[in-house]
């Protein structure tokens, strides 16, 4: 029997957010059941209910920051039982066998995951809907647990800010020692601070607008570069071990490669697209640089992350809305006027 | 007492290159001095002969892939003697105190190494002056052993083409599991197709012109990949740990990353500028793949290679040459018409 299910949905490329009932699965055997709370509110969401990537499956219920209870476990789920508190992120399923599914790394399945919105369930085949709705239905493997005592708004964006950041700063071995650099302060870039403040590194934010600092440094960086400033470039060339590029639109990164330590790495976590200007490779042979890419995290290292943030008390500085203001909540966000990140409250609804 | 010498130098840019008789350095008390018996053509001698990469010393004698013998010592040398066969590469000298000289990295030094030919000597502040000549006078630091038993012909190349190749594989720990391609086969190529053999990897050759194929599999290649064709590029998608690119010249990146395995890198080893046409990131942030960059290698690690060259019985495929063919030579390697190195017999001199 099909769940009957509120939300808010894009019926069209490039048209408002309106109202939405519509059904989700019938639990199967894996699946858990779980009233969300509150969705957080991504860039890429904008991007894809606006067909921005790729033709889009409308109608479209964005949302893969999620936060909420369980209300129903199927049968065979013993990881969770009806008042846990959980999370859902961009994945809800992935092939379970490849190479990369197998090393909990299930967002680079080669088969590719199953996306909490704007996907097909690879079994029914049917449309995935995300979080910006009342309920969601998920196979247990793509649920993880919120610890206790966190605050559950701001754990939201966690599911994707965070991990985004997170699994990055991880796979280059950030650690107490570890000089990090992020470029851009919004959703992601301010999780990125506060990540690797925690984990024990330095941290500086690279930022193209005066006036960052103070935000900079109480989110956790210990210094602030005005890329547009030739000689602030200058005083930190050869310094950072990792540096982490949120920004999501066309940008130099030849400005940034010369400030990278010998061995250190670039890595792009936002930006889809040709790399405009042209890379100049002589950063990167005369300092054994890399420019790399990351996406999201596996499901095991969403957990560890959200581990972390419970003992370290981090979530993501937010603003609550109702989802009834979506829409300006998405032109807010195009011109960056939000600290940092929206989050529904689906009590709204 | 300064040491004559005799070479052959470009006297001054894009003119052909002619007899020269210049001196060398009274030998310090670290000094060898170095007969020279064999010097490789690498194509950085044509770049900097014709002025490409930036402003030329000139007169300019060109060389960087030295083998000789040992004809005398200074007073504080004590790990060469009279007779020793010796090599010297692309650096003669580096700060010795900066973090990368520390680490045995001295390509990567702070205040950049001292090139072998076309820079300045750190002390006395004169030019260097490379193999192309009877002599040399060397730093003992950056002078090293050639194994006994090796060709010495063969063996020159090592000391660029060969380090080159091998830092990138030993960096990125190619092993008997891992997976390599290499792009483009010349002097730095079909060093690369040995050394990755011998390491236990499975190479692979990708080449835009067909007809390399049996060459390309008595160097070493498991495979060989026209990279004009769509399909044998498909065939290996998702394949490659590391990827070594030696192309000297603009080329298209983007056709590659597919071929790279979740994690891989794409190391460029051969072309300084501008990655034209455009990076695409798609490719490395949906498997957190890099493009990176590498240049030759520290001399430790030159010392390495050329042991595990000395055990495993490689050397360069060369063509020798007598210093009077010098110039044709140069014609010959820009229509890559070499297999795969020449080598000066300086007894032509």
């Amino acid at each position: 029997m099909a769940i009957k299910v509120s939300g808010y949905a894009a019926k069209a490329p490039k048209v408002k957010l309106a109202p939405l009932s519509f059904t989700r699965r019938d639990p199967r055997d894996n699946d858990v059941v779980i009233d969300i709370l509150y969705c957080g509110v991504c860039h890429s969401d904008l991007h894809q209910v606006r067909d921005d990537w790729f033709p889009g499956i409308y109608p479209m219920v964005p949302g893969h920051e999620i936060v909420g209870r369980v209300s129903s476990v199927g049968n065979k789920v013993k990881r969770f039982k009806v008042g846990d508190q959980v999370g859902v992120g961009c994945m809800v399923d992935s092939c379970q066998h490849c190479e990369a599914c197998e090393q909990g790394l299930e967002q680079y399945c080669e088969e590719a995951p199953t996306f909490t919105y704007n996907g097909h369930d690879r079994h029914d085949k049917l449309p995935t809907y995300g979080g910006y709705s009342d309920k969601i239905v998920v196979s247990d493997k793509f649920v993880v647990k919120i610890p206790k005592g966190i605050d559950l708004k701001g754990a939201a964006p966690l599911l994707c800010a965070g991990i985004t950041t997170w699994s990055p700063l991880r796979h280059w071995k950030v650690g107490k020692k570890s000089t990090v650099a992020v470029i851009g302060l919004g959703g992601l870039g301010h999780m990125a601070l506060k990540l690797a403040k925690a984990l024990g590194a330095e941290a500086t934010l690279f930022t193209r607008s005066k006036g960052k600092e103070k935000d900079a440094r109480r989110l956790g960086a210990r210094q602030v570069v005005l890329s547009t400033d030739k000689e602030q470039l200058e005083a930190v060339k050869g310094k950072f071990d990792l540096i982490i590029d949120t920004v999501p639109y066309r940008h130099d990164l030849n400005l940034y490669l010369p400030t990278l330590a010998l061995g250190g790495t670039l890595v792009l976590v936002g930006f889809l697209g040709d790399v405009d200007p042209m890379l100049n490779t002589v950063s990167l042979i005369m300092g054994r640089k890399a420019v790399a890419g990351s996406v999201i995290g596996g499901i095991k290292e969403t957990q560890e992350m959200l581990d972390f943030c419970g003992k370290h008390k981090i979530t993501s500085d937010i603003e609550v809305i109702k989802i009834q203001d979506i829409n300006e909540a998405y032109e807010r966000m195009l011109k960056s006027d939000v600290k940092y990140r929206f989050v529904i409250d689906m009590a709204s609804l």
